[in-house]
């Protein structure tokens, strides 16, 4: 039996938001793997801000993704076929399988997941990528102490909403700051943070002020600009600031604006600091143990946001940058 | 016999550069010690960046200088009379005594010096802020390693020109950011600087990437804006940045401009924090000790940039920012 494959390719570097035109949809027959190699049938594909990163022509912690390759993407899913002793047919793995439906792959940041632990889509959210950058995120770079004010940039992302929760687990009090009535209800109302701005309607500023009058211990930031810049103007003596990313930026065409409040860390000897999950890798199944205990007790929740279609994936995308999402967003392949 | 008393008052909010016009010099007599006083004609006063600040009406570490108040200024100076057991006539102390010839003080945060140990602007510069700044900025809050490259900006300043050397003595590599040939030419043949990038004739960016090839492991930050963001392009994985302050940007009218490079600190995993040298004062006499000790050895040197005539120093301030200081600035009062 031939299987097709469809991916999509990245054609253009884009300015902005990324147009359906950037891409190039294209079909192939997909390949037999050679000695070493698994072929991965992709069921899940997480999409992720980092993304629009990788798709400019920068030094990163990762090349750019090149004209013409299939753009980057982790996944998950099943090896339908594989000449690496690691992997048997019928393996539920994750990796970074790309923007694709069938992956041949040596097998390099291959790991195999257990579908009877956990649903295959929570592998992309909380035992994934963003649950790993949420905990060491949080717990390592930020550092929090019980009593501690804890403030959360995009809230209801899938990266912060189990930051937030896990404030709460280590006895932190837990602002988040979100778009939209609906996101702020869901952030406290149902992952229990102490209270949440809505940046739409509230001066988020002023908002800060008032939750928190002795100021902020641990800012996540996800966001960048305005946001960065209003957290930074009511920091605590001390406070540390968690840089995980900066979606309000990465459509910009010219150049990223700085957070011009950023005195405010001599002012409070407070510490801003980049976190990249992939310093990790080696905690990750401990992290994984102990968050899964959480979810066990009831205390963190996660939520996905799962469309249906490959060929979706170019709008799909641009859910993450007008905040239409709410819980980890990814692609369902057909 | 009356002694009168010549004081610089902050009479308006300066918009940009500080004018002659921002200030009244007045003229009062000088009064009487009470009981727990002392009075202290000023020898020195110290002129630092910091000053700007103080000026406007902004909470900072120290609340704003009030307007109609005397200008906030360190100094140095000798007892006249006192009626306080802890100070007698004759003594040479450090203090906060404002831009005026004698000021009464309950000799709070007043110091004893020992004018035989060192001169009296050494207590100014290398033994008094700046040299504790430099210090506890370096060693505390950028952790040099030996090998490491230490990069300095503004480094024939009165902080940087001690970082610079104590980066040496740490067996560092240490290059400097300095405006002009003769600057260029100091901090590396008489302080011994490994290299100097002249930030008046060269691409600051590209010069860096030439000095570090490898990156930056420590940057020291005094100025702020585009030498904050050519360093931030050239981090090293784990380093640090040490914000001291922002010379650059104290006389903006405007907004002060954020480093738009500052998602480097995610890629390099790097740290931006702010040092305040005020944290470090129970620590000042053991790092007096050290400094003196490489002072003795010839390992550290220090200049002073001396102007005469408290009456000059609506001018002589400004000498701060436009570089045409090298080394401590402090007015000698006449």
């Amino acid at each position: 039996m031939v299987l097709t494959n469809h991916k999509f390719l990245l054609a253009l570097r884009p300015v902005g938001m990324p147009k359906r035109s950037d891409w190039t949809y294209a079909e192939e027959p997909v390949g037999e793997p050679k000695e070493g190699e698994l072929l991965v049938q992709v069921l899940y594909i997480s999409l992720d801000p980092a993304m629009r990163m990788w798709m400019n022509d920068v030094r990163s912690y990762v090349p750019p993704v090149g004209i013409g390759e299939v753009m980057r993407a982790l996944g998950v899913g099943i090896v339908r076929a594989s000449r690496n002793p690691r992997f048997a047919v019928s393996d539920h793995v994750s990796g970074s399988f790309g923007v694709q439906e069938y992956a041949l792959t040596d097998g390099q940041g291959v790991t195999k997941i257990d579908a009877r632990i956990a649903p295959l889509p929570k592998y992309l959210s909380v035992f994934g990528m963003p649950g790993m950058t949420a905990y060491f995120g949080l717990l390592d770079t930020g550092q929090p102490k019980p009593g501690e004010m804890v403030v959360v940039s995009a809230a209801a992302g899938a990266v912060r909403a189990v930051v937030g929760q896990i404030a709460r687990i280590k006895n932190c009090h837990v602002v988040g700051i979100a778009g939209g009535a609906e996101k702020c209800r869901y952030i406290v109302q149902e992952l229990g943070f102490d209270a949440a701005i809505d940046y739409k309607s509230e001066d988020v500023r002023q908002s800060l002020r008032k939750h928190c009058p002795e100021g902020i211990d641990v800012y996540f930031d996800n966001v960048g600009g305005a946001i960065l810049d209003a957290a930074l103007a009511q920091l605590r003596l001390g406070a540390r600031i968690v840089i995980c990313g900066a979606i309000s930026q990465y459509n910009n065409s010219g150049p990223i604006a700085g957070p011009s409040n950023y005195l405010s860390l001599l002012t409070n000897r407070a510490t801003m600091k980049g976190t990249l999950v992939l310093d990790y890798v080696g905690r990750y199944a401990q992290a994984g143990a102990e968050m899964a205990t959480w979810m066990a007790a009831g205390k963190l929740k996660s939520r996905e946001d799962i469309v249906e279609g490959l060929e979706t994936f170019p709008e799909t995308l641009l859910k993450l940058f007008n905040g239409e999402n709410s819980g980890k967003l990814m692609l369902k392949v057909g």
